[in-house]
C-alpha cells in the first residue's frame, strides 16, 4: 500500500483538482506485481468474512478485481457496461451516473453467477461519487447475496462516495485515500486523520 | 491445458456451430487459478524471447493477459475499444473487423506506453478470424516494437484466423485448439494432426 502511494506520487498525473490520472500503472498500461500486492491486502482485510465471489466492473476493474480473487481463490465476475449479443439468459441490471461523463449507463451481471448463498467482495479501482460501487452493491443484493464489503485502490475523498456507501451500510476499504488535487499536487488523508475520525 | 480442455467440456455451451459460451469460467465469471496457470504457460513459453511488455484487448483479454504479464514481471497494457476522456496525448490506432457485430472498430493504445525497444506478446482470449490479434500486432509495429508472437486461450481452428497470422509473420501458441462446434459438440484438435501437420 506505501507502494502504492509512492507511484501515485512518482507516476500519477494531476490534470485538475478532480482528476488523477494513473493509466501509466492501474487502468491502461498495469504493473501485474502492484495488482498481485494489493489484491492480497483486500484478501486478507476481508477473508475473515468467507469471501465467496469478487464482484467487480469492466475495464479497469478486472484486474484488481481478478488479482483479489486469486488471493482468495474464489471466482471474479465483472459487470458489463454493454448487453451481452448472446443474450438469452436472465440478467441483474441497474443504472449508474456517471459524473464524468453526465449521463446513465446501464449495467448488468448473468443471474446465474451471483445467488443468495453468496457473499460478495466488491473491488473498483477508483471511488469517487461512489455511484459505481453503489451499482455493484445493487445488483449483488437483486440476486439475494450478501455484500461484505468494497475495496478501492484509490478513494478520492474528497468526492463524498464513501459516506454514501457507508451510510448504506458498506464496509469500505481504500488502498489510497486522497484528500486533495488542488495545486497539481496529490496530498493523502494521514493515517492521524482517519485515527481521529474513528475517536 | 488439460485443465482448460476439461472446463470446456465441462461448462462450456455451444450455441451453434460458430459459438462457443465460456462465460461461466473465462469471459464474464473468470476462474483466477485457471487464468493465473494459463498465465504461467504462455510466460513459459515466450519466456527465451525477453518478453518487456505484454498487450491484450478490452474486456476479456484483461484478465489472461495480466496473468501472463505476472508469470514474466512485465507491464500489461490493454487496448481500448473507446477513445479515453482525457485525451490529451498520442494515439496508436488501427481498426478491428469484427464478424460477430458485423462492424469496424477503432481500438487505441497511448502512444506512450510502447515504443522501439519493447518486445512485446499480445494475449486474447478467442482466436477466431483474427482481426483483433492482428489489429494489437499492427498497434506494435506502428510503435516500432517487436512482436515476440500470440497467445490465445481458446481457438476456433475452423475459423481460419490461426493461417492470416502466421502467414503474416507471427508465432501463435494457442492453450485450446476447437475444430468443430459441430453437432453441439466440442471437439478439439488432436496432438497427432499437429504432429502432421509440422511434418
Amino acid at each position: 500500500v506505501d507502494l502504492l502511494k509512492e507511484m501515485i506520487v512518482r507516476k500519477g498525473k494531476v490534470l485538475n483538482s478532480n482528476v488523477l490520472k494513473v493509466d501509466s500503472f492501474i487502468n491502461h498500461q498495469m504493473d501485474p506485481v502492484l495488482m498481485y500486492e494489493m489484491g492480497k491486502v483486500f484478501a486478507d482485510h476481508f477473508r475473515k468474512q468467507n469471501i465467496t465471489k469478487v464482484v467487480t466492473i469492466e475495464s479497469s476493474g478486472i484486474a484488481p478485481g481478478i488479482m483479489t480473487a486469486l488471493a482468495l481463490k474464489v471466482p471474479c465476475v465483472f459487470a458489463r457496461k454493454k448487453k451481452p449479443l448472446t443474450l438469452n439468459e436472465e440478467l441483474l441490471t441497474t443504472t449508474v451516473y456517471s459524473f464524468t461523463k453526465k449521463e446513465e449507463n446501464e449495467i448488468s451481471i448473468s443471474q446465474k453467477f451471483i445467488d443468495e448463498q453468496d457473499c460478495v467482495l466488491i473491488i473498483d479501482d477508483f471511488l469517487a461519487h461512489g455511484e459505481a460501487a453503489l451499482g455493484l452493491a445493487k445488483l449483488t443484493e437483486q440476486a439475494g447475496a450478501t455484500v461484505a464489503g468494497i475495496g478501492i485502490v484509490i478513494e478520492k475523498a474528497f468526492q463524498g462516495g464513501r459516506k454514501k456507501l457507508v451510510d448504506a451500510g458498506y464496509e469500505v476499504k481504500s488502498l489510497a485515500r486522497i484528500k486533495s488535487l488542488s495545486n497539481s499536487t496529490v496530498e493523502f488523508v494521514e493515517e492521524l486523520e482517519l485515527e481521529e475520525a474513528a475517536i
